[in-house]
């Protein structure tokens, strides 16, 4: 999605080790604006999967969720990260890597919001080994639901998430996929 | 707010403890729907503030955060709670109790996002106690941004945050407001 593509080599900072800083926008602050132009374009692209809940992942993941969510006329589920008191009633549950906080996590969903009758289109806001992607999926299985697809804001094409996905068999749409970031700042797009 | 009042008659549940689940709509399971209307109802009390950002925390404050900000024309910064690797720059933070989480946690901003030129509109999910709330104010009276109100949308008024912050002369206001909830299940609402 060129303009996506354009506000990461506008605004994106790449950082020694591969990381990407697209927090003015994507992750931290964030330009609404974009991210409903970014939900639109999920839309258009699953609009005719029968999606009936949007699932992704706390915290980057829910402002994209919602403003796709808004096409779809779906709720949003999103897995939490940590144990809550008010959490309670039977969870689904997965263990997680996570690379950028350096530590494996739970993550839990309360049951009752996801079942086989469910039809669910998986978004989040970076897709680099696909550790998070796989505790959603982990999640969809347990309950039976159908994946109809996975939405994806920023791609790292270089890393293995992707591609380990597609061959699965699943539906990745990821609306930048970048194949080469140098230390020097430079970022090479897969066309 | 009448909607939403009715909303947490309907589908919230009162756990023992002074819990009250509104997971099926608000802060698990999102209903985008329901949300539009209490961002709507935030931009009709605030749109003459001169807003230029709105301030929420993770995780479960962005949602409403972000569907406020498509009416308020402005950009979304999310508080994070946990330290990552991602975050780099300089940072406001400061320090909360969570009793939900049961242990303190830092709160982090980049300094980046957040000046003396800004005018902030506060929002959050809940208001119980008022930790995380004093903890956005806190951040925002390090950046000198002025802090133009504080939209909730459930306070839980028996409980001293409200109060507190009124007092202190912030405008707050909150889409349904519980005086008291008893184990029972039945909840009584400020009029």
């Amino acid at each position: 999605m060129k303009l996506l593509e354009e506000r990461i080599k506008e605004d994106g900072q790449v950082r020694p080790g591969n990381i990407l800083k697209v927090d003015s926008f994507l992750n931290h602050q964030l330009d609404i604006s974009l991210l409903e132009q970014l939900g639109n374009e999920f839309y258009e692209k699953f609009k005719n999967k029968g999606i009936t809940r949007i699932l992704t992942i706390e915290a980057s993941g829910i402002a994209l969720a919602c403003l796709a969510a808004q096409h779809f006329k779906v709720p949003v589920v999103f897995a939490k990260k940590a144990k809550s008191k008010n959490l309670d009633g039977e969870l689904y549950t997965s263990t997680v890597h996570s690379f950028t906080y350096g530590k494996d996590f739970t993550v839990t969903l309360a049951k009752k919001f996801l079942s086989e009758d469910d039809t669910v289109l998986l978004i989040d806001d970076f897709l680099a080994v696909g550790k998070a992607m796989r505790g959603l999926i982990d999640i969809c299985n347990q309950a039976d639901a159908k994946i109809a697809g996975i939405g994806i804001a920023v791609e790292k094409g270089f890393q293995s998430g992707g591609k380990e996905l597609r061959e699965a068999g699943y539906d990745v749409y990821s609306l930048a996929i970048i194949d080469e970031m140098t230390d020097d700042g430079s970022i090479t797009f897969r066309s």
